[in-house]
């Protein structure tokens, strides 16, 4: 039987990249999105299209995070047209309190659900700069507490954390995404974009930008100068 | 100004001991619930009743598990009468993949959100029998996660994980509650009440009677025989 994974599906670059990298390993691909009061769905309307494209089922969970208090749900605004370089300074605005601690526990427990031991998420080594839940020594921490919380890993299963993206730069995350197939037409990575069209000024448009620039690719989902 | 603290805060008896507990050692109290598909909602009910006889702010947050297979969330039936000494055997159909870290990754976002790094959960020693995650090494291992994937924690907060009731028995915990003056009628322990009152048979009702019996003292919130 074909090995299961559950891969963190935001509709993004970076997540989208991950799921063609669980795909070319060989797993039975189950991606898992989140509804935790983001600006806009059109992220999920993303991460549907993307699952879809690459024959992995897709499931929404709701998170309720009603004391969050981030720009990404709509507290602050999301910051625009700021430089590159301001943006690995200190912890962003649209860091939300624990995120990718409850998206793993959820991803945990669906994992657990349908039999998967391997949960693949695309943190970054751009995002590692300010986000302290995307950096290796959380994750590495996440993976200890999933194998001593689950009945899988008390029976010894060896779950795993997987973020291949952890020390890539977006550049390499756009070319390896290229390689392998991946229609980065279908995705959305904006903080606040207008319907299903990026702001190309928030910090997340600005990064994707640079990314496929220092590749040498066009990005499919900006509309031509 | 007053140290905030997170409890968690199911409306049982282990739980409401541990909101009293908290709030003797001093904190502010901020007690968090869940609606998580569990069969009944008379324990977020019980829960609101403790928290206001405490002077707890209290939540509910809707955790979404449309995955999950366990006797609380209906998918298969609560155990009744079995003998005390099997449920220590094994792990029990009412375990929910991942509850508790996705528990208390909620409680942790919240904490951060409030200014607390305190956080106070109810996993005892009765317990630990069973469900892996109520055992020590895996609330150290939250912890770990939780310092490192905080922007609290990066700062040098020293997000804490209490667990007071871990190593004691279900008579101490009812000894201890009824020092601290806990208002037992207003708890509710049973998985499978019918409206507010317990079923009288399923584990959590036994280990509960018990727990009275061996403290030698009368369950407020069970009808005279």
């Amino acid at each position: 039987m074909q090995r299961r994974a559950v891969i963190l599906l935001s509709g993004g670059l970076d997540s989208s990249t991950v799921l063609a990298i669980a795909r070319e390993r060989g797993f039975e691909c189950h991606a898992l999105s989140f509804a935790y009061g983001q600006r806009h769905e059109a992220e999920l309307r993303a991460a549907a299209r993307v699952a879809h494209s690459m024959d992995a089922s897709h499931r929404v969970a709701r998170v309720d995070l009603p004391w969050s208090v981030s720009a990404l749900t709509g507290a602050v605004d999301v910051p625009k047209g700021r430089p590159v370089k301001e943006m690995s300074v200190g912890i962003p605005v649209t860091y939300v309190p624990a995120r990718n601690t409850i998206f793993l526990s959820y991803a945990l427990s669906l994992a657990e659900s349908i039999g998967a031991i391997d949960i693949f998420a695309g943190m970054n080594a751009v995002d590692y700069s300010g986000y302290p839940d995307c950096r290796p020594e959380f994750l590495a921490a996440f993976e200890a507490t999933a194998r001593l919380g689950t009945k899988a890993g008390v029976e010894g299963a060896c779950i795993t954390i997987h973020a291949p993206l952890v020390r890539m730069m977006k550049a390499d995350i756009v070319r390896e995404g290229a390689r392998l197939g991946v229609d980065y037409s279908l995705t959305l990575s904006c903080y606040d974009p207008q319907g299903e069209t990026p702001c190309e000024a928030c910090d997340s448009c600005q990064l994707r930008a640079l990314g496929f620039r220092d590749a040498g690719l066009i990005d499919p989902a900006v509309r031509a100068a």
